[in-house]
């Protein structure tokens, strides 16, 4: 890395996208096929180069994206961890859900059962449109990357337009790293410009793109993808406002500990997380209120880059100026934009639910003050699709349950007095909410469920025991776990 | 069912389909977290009934599809087991996906990992569209009926017009079950017409949508699914022509057993099937050419309706003037369209794949002599995703390997010596694949794993014990298989 002479990449052609993406699909064809050990050992060479190249990459990445340091490579350390922890997962083998029916002649369906065995397989080719807010996390080697190589696919990353150098560094970094490993010749290649990513996009040997940005660009290509000749799944990652509910009694328990933690979420990153709780609920007149108003917003600083500043300044303006809306408290605007809390009340919420909800990407919530406990579930039950929603409550709060239950139908991931910021890599992870939060709210996109995105079933009857894949296998050779005349195996 | 009065249904007015969603939406709420033991009864009591209304309701199948009363009683047979085997999956649990990660301190990602526990919940009130030529397994209480209920979602069905006063009767006695079983009124309804079905998929209540019919009909409803302002996820089981290859070694065995197999899985139920194998490969001059060809076809006998027979025909004749294309044999046109056997080359399917992998839905298949065993290869990488795809081979034919891989990327099951009709449901089923198969390559619309397609992940953090879903309860009070901590669990 230190001898790489970084330089601004310029716009793909389209001509170099069609090599690209023709280069992927020979490349995914050797790759899905490609032993388990060889796929994470690759995956673990290109955390391993990262992480060498860690003080190359973290100075470009301060420069493009004015995020702070220590931020950066703690941002980096999830990255590698998630490349690792994904190679683990593969190796372990469970998620390629095999499952073995043997042939019976009783079968009760009235018909003799064939043979049947069907496991997950890569679809092939796939797009990862890359974010601004994590120039590692969720950028080239991020996330979709990690998981997409993990199922055995093929990856093209559109860059963000962010972070320019940053990306080709680090493309540099992975390819080196996946070569070092021996993974297939162009297995991971990037591009560079919006029309190189919509022509990738509509490009025959794509078989599915992930994305994570706003409503506006995710639902633009979301209809390129599902309006092609052979449609496409799209995982797109589009934008939640997050509500937290504060119930009374919460609310009159350690006021000024909730505040602090609310307004710590709200300016973390400079509020530049898609899991920022940009609304929250909280009883009218409480003490909590006033908490928020008087504890004091830290200093603005700078944002990703002009066009998210400009996008923060103009939604948060288009709610500062909606009836019933006040300001109430702002931070500093000498080193960047403000960081901002507005008022108003679940009524107004609740009259118009779409204006008051609509996600503002930065350093700003709003409060709304409720009269009725009851209020919140109306609210609940009226919202748009969420990544996450979270719940301040005590365990005797008498709401607590039907408020729990309206939010699991809208959002992904529910919360219980702790903050939604801080996405952890699990297990049991879910990163994705109804519409507009993800254009597929049956997947997530962070979490080692977001391989399942890139794969697709398929069975085999009475095929010969040496023609199956491995997995399938009678003897098992890979010793995973499987469905057996269904029953589980491990 | 005997002393109810059989009447057509009139077309469900744009009123009614409103009052039906809402119905639905409310009834799915209650579904939703309904005991899963209530949710298997609820199956049993709807199979119970519907075997006891047999000698009811075959009759009124026989008239209104012309299908055979053995074939019906056996597809009735099939249909009840359906349902009871997704009551036994719904009380395995192990579909449920429940996953728990304890709090962490040490995670290794850098930060400290939450409490999470994410488990499937259902969409809430799907759309069913039924089919006409299954109409008990495919239809009003078949597999897309059976998996959304068992995955907690309320069902509206659109009738298919091949079948009107079926899809009456049998509403009837569905409705009756699930009443008998205590479950939740609205939960099962049933709506009749073109523009009630259209006007259901854009209803704002409905979260999901399945299908089963034709490639133009389904693209046109994914289109509608897909481009509303909160797009659903849409299952469309659309087409294909099933192609099978038989190897050159193969067909210098048992030729006339092969054709007979060939011909017998083309004709079954008129070809009205969707896994027809609708496109043989042998080797040119081969006897397997001319066991096809003196072999004899059955004689033709009415399609399920005057549509299906229009369209027949006009599929058929596509093919029929296709240059390059010759009939080779047809059976007796008496009593039905009459079966027909075409011939061509695989050189001309290579030079004109779409026209003539195009699905002639019907009793006619076409037979292509290939000169060298690699064209099948080409082929299976040039075709478009199918059901399924069908080797007749021999252990140690040299190109098994390469186009058994080949076609694993195309379809959704592919089959070694056996024919693709008479779809198993299993655990280990596969009954979907790559555009235009289905509009959902990674779902399956038979086997159990048809339940996945109508559920989504919740994911609860820090949430207190007596506030969580049973899946996801500490002590396991369902007792049900879960990933703890990265480790399987039985």
């Amino acid at each position: 890395m230190t001898d790489t002479e970084i330089t601004t990449p310029s716009d793909t052609t389209a001509d170099e996208v069609d090599e690209v993406v023709a280069r992927a699909a020979r490349a995914a064809a050797a790759w899905k096929t490609a032993a388990l050990a060889d796929r994470a050992a690759a995956l673990d060479a290109v955390a391993d180069a990262l992480d060498a190249a860690a003080d190359a990459l973290v100075p470009i990445a301060q420069r493009e994206t004015h995020l702070a340091e220590a931020r950066l490579r703690g941002e980096l350390r999830r990255t590698t961890f998630q490349l690792r922890l994904f190679g683990s997962v593969v190796r372990e083998g469970a998620w390629i859900g095999a499952r073995i029916d043997h042939a019976d002649p009783d079968w009760p369906m009235g018909a003799p059962r064939p043979d049947l065995r069907r496991q997950l397989e890569s679809l092939g080719a796939v797009l990862v449109f890359a974010a601004s807010n994590f120039p590692f996390a969720f950028s080239v080697a991020g996330g979709d990357t990690a998981s997409a190589l993990a199922a055995g696919s093929a990856v093209v990353v559109k860059a963000h337009g962010g972070h320019p150098e940053l990306s080709a560094a680090t493309t540099d970094v992975v390819a080196g790293g996946l070569r070092s490993a021996g993974a297939p010749d162009g297995l991971f290649q990037t591009i560079y410009g919006t029309d190189a990513g919509v022509r990738a996009l509509r490009a025959p040997e794509i078989r599915a793109a992930a994305f994570t940005g706003s409503i506006t660009g995710g639902r633009a290509l979301f209809d390129i993808a599902t309006s092609r000749e052979v449609p496409i799944p799209f995982f797109g990652e589009l934008g939640s406002v997050n509500p937290a509910f504060v119930t009374r009694s919460a609310a009159e328990g350690d006021a000024a500990g909730i505040a602090a933690g609310f307004l710590a979420s709200v300016t973390g990153s400079a509020g530049q997380l898609c899991t920022k709780p940009g609304l929250l609920f909280a009883p009218a007149g409480s003490p909590m209120i006033r908490e928020l108003e008087d504890s004091g917003l830290p200093d603005g600083g700078p944002l990703l880059n002009a066009g998210i500043a400009a996008g923060f300044a103009a939604s948060l303006e288009r709610v500062r100026v909606h009836a019933g809306v006040e300001e109430v408290a702002s931070g500093s605007a000498d080193a960047g934009p403000a960081p901002t809390l507005l008022r108003t009340t679940a009524g107004a919420v609740l009259a118009d639910t779409h204006a008051l909800t609509s996600e503002i990407f930065g350093p700003a919530a709003l409060v709304a003050e409720y009269d009725d406990e009851r209020q919140l579930i109306d609210v609940a039950s009226r919202i748009e699709g969420q990544l996450t929603a979270t719940i301040v409550g005590s365990d005797d709060d008498a709401i607590a349950a039907d408020l729990l239950a309206a939010l699991a139908d809208r959002a992904g991931r529910v919360l219980w007095n702790q903050w939604p910021t801080g996405v952890s890599v699990t297990y049991a992870q879910q990163h994705g909410g109804p519409y507009p939060a993800t254009t597929a709210s049956s997947s997530t996109s962070v979490g080692t469920a977001a391989i399942e995105r890139f794969v697709r079933p398929v069975a085999y009857q009475n095929v010969p025991d040496a023609l199956l894949p491995p997995a399938l296998q009678e003897a098992n050779p890979l010793g995973i776990p499987r469905l057996v005349d269904g029953e589980l195996r491990g």
